[in-house]
């Protein structure tokens, strides 16, 4: 069992070398291990790319007949439209591996549990759920973009110790120090998309583009800038080099905005403003895949208060306001015995600020 | 010099020892070396006992003429009227103590470098500033204490990720997990009296007692407890067993209250409530000098809007509200660069929450 962790931890580790390349893809990685030595190792490099089963066995220097097979996801053993890969069951099955060691079952509906019945059923010893918890905490994205038709959704705040996004003049910067908004280039680096609302975007008039510390834009392209504008007012001086500009307004108005560069879609809006399934789908179908959503309170409200969000990171910095912009404009919490929890948090000192990250939904893990 | 760091470590150790005991007196260490050889240590171990230097010296197993002395605080110079000591600075003169090592100069006034300048005229030499950032931070209490005429005042609050005290119906049982009030209980036992304010003696009707993890009282001598009320008003079904009561009222009500075993005071009140200076020297006169403050949000900002607070600690839990009980009723910040940052904070785990500590004034000590 101490080596079946072992030969995981290095495949996990393989797993991550996709990081950002391979959405909406899984990470995943894999080693080919017989009498303790590494046959052959591989990963998912990039969208598109081989799989990692596939990886691993190409890089044996001797033939893995007998071996066991160490994968971080649970083998694919399907074959469908837009997918690149023959099923990977398949490969396992015709290098003759004997066993092989999954730690998470893949939650995509394509598979979920068929890939290692099909290895059981021809008779390969097969073993799940080692370091699950490591293995699905890799592929939230993915795993929220599996089973849902919108994009993942990352709510980034910067705070003060009492819960202020802002002055009450409005003024916010800076409320976290730089050690925080570095990560927060981070986070802009690895999503496709930036949403704010029309608040913000007049109050701050941010350029919501990925910056290196010296605070030029990097080459690497640029996540969309999304602004939620129920009337499609920008401010008439904001135009600032960066991503592409998308602008959701109220279907209702009937001639909104001023640039052409800019894409304006109209969807519908109720009494909290525009309709967020319509907006996610939308981008979703444009391909924003990680979306990060930058504020202000009411929009926090909606994603929050209509359950369209999956992680909450928030920087808190070590000061007092007293009065303000508060985090969100309401959750319709009236009771303490309502409040909302949020699961697998965890803090990280960010300089003299606190980062608190944490998720709507647990991981939810087989029982190890 | 690491060696002179290696003994200040151990002196430090030693003055710990008297925690709880001394107030209003500081936590002293002190260590008799010679050739790297410890011949006595000792400590002040409580309130009119022996200083740590003298308990050192009469620790001696042989002569400490022309030995090294570390102590974590400038040695007393003085008499006076309630100083139960002779000076130290005689005793370590009348010991023939060649080398003084000294972690902090004393605060006091009646010393305050004047210890170690008499040290030096009889040519003794002395080192000051070793490890002083930790013997000041030993001693803050001891600090506030000596340089002003009210208790130390440790405001302490349970809050949301988004900064309530409550949800909007004025529930607040638990925002926080055990752990956190666990340390509460912690705190209680270390400090004189117990404040709060008539809006939260009202919502909560708490005992502001002290007790073990199975809700039994402690045997110790539970600390006063002190309201806030205006108008003198206590809830008619509030009388717990528990430290005395005082109750701070405005002295132009004539004729507050009920229970005659609660001590009623009358002090001035203005258009933020009661006068805080007046009753925290009245506190003082009474013995306070370790006050706890517990809420609620015209409480904490009071406290903080007049600068009559020394250190904060927020347990910061992993939930959202959206709506509620702020922290403070408003601390007259307009503008982000007005805000108010706490000094010296640190931050720990405490179960789920986060227990965030700062101070109104960073420790001043030497450049190190």
């Amino acid at each position: 069992m101490q080596t079946d962790e072992l030969f995981m931890r290095k495949a996990l580790d393989r797993a991550r070398l996709g990081e950002g390349k391979v959405l909406p893809n899984p990470m995943v990685g894999a080693l080919i291990v017989r009498d303790g030595r590494i046959l052959g190792q591989g990963h998912h490099a990039c969208y598109g790319g081989i799989h990692a089963e596939a990886a691993a066995l190409r890089d044996c220097r001797e033939d893995p007949k007998g071996a066991t097979l160490y994968v971080t996801l649970e083998p694919c053993c399907h074959r469908g439209e837009g997918k690149h890969n023959p099923p990977c069951t398949d490969a396992i099955l015709k290098a003759q591996i004997s066993r092989v060691v999954i730690s998470r079952l893949d939650p995509n509906p394509a598979v979920s549990g068929r890939g290692a019945g099909i290895l059981r059923q021809k008779g390969v010893e097969v073993h799940c759920g080692i370091l699950e918890k490591e293995s699905a905490r890799l592929n939230r994205v993915y795993e929220t973009l599996i089973c849902t038709d919108r994009p993942y959704v990352h709510l980034k705040a910067a705070l003060t110790l009492d819960g202020f996004l802002a002055a009450a003049d409005g003024s916010s910067r800076w409320i976290s120090g730089s050690e925080s908004r570095e990560k927060v280039m981070a986070f802009r680096s690895r999503c496709d998309g930036i949403l704010t609302g029309r608040g913000t975007l007049y109050a701050d008039l941010p350029s919501l583009t990925v910056r290196h510390p010296d605070n030029s834009h990097r080459n690497d392209p640029q996540p969309a800038r999304i602004f939620l504008s129920t009337k499609g007012h920008i401010p008439g001086d904001w135009e600032k080099p960066g991503g592409p500009v998308l602008v959701y307004h109220d279907r209702s108005v009937s001639q909104p905005g001023c640039p052409e560069s800019f894409q304006f879609t109209p969807v519908p809006a109720g009494e909290n403003g525009l309709s967020l399934p319509d907006v996610l789908s939308d981008l979703r179908r444009r391909g924003i895949r990680q979306l990060l959503v930058e504020g202000g309170s009411r929009v926090y409200g909606s994603f929050i208060r209509s359950g369209l969000w999956d992680r909450l990171t928030l920087f808190i910095a070590p000061v007092l306001l007293g009065e303000g912009i508060p985090f969100s404009d309401g959750l319709d919490i009236g009771s303490i015995t309502s409040k909302l929890h949020l699961k697998d948090v965890s803090s990280v000192p960010s300089g003299d600020d606190i980062m608190i990250d944490g998720y709507r939904e647990a991981l939810s893990c087989l029982p190890a």
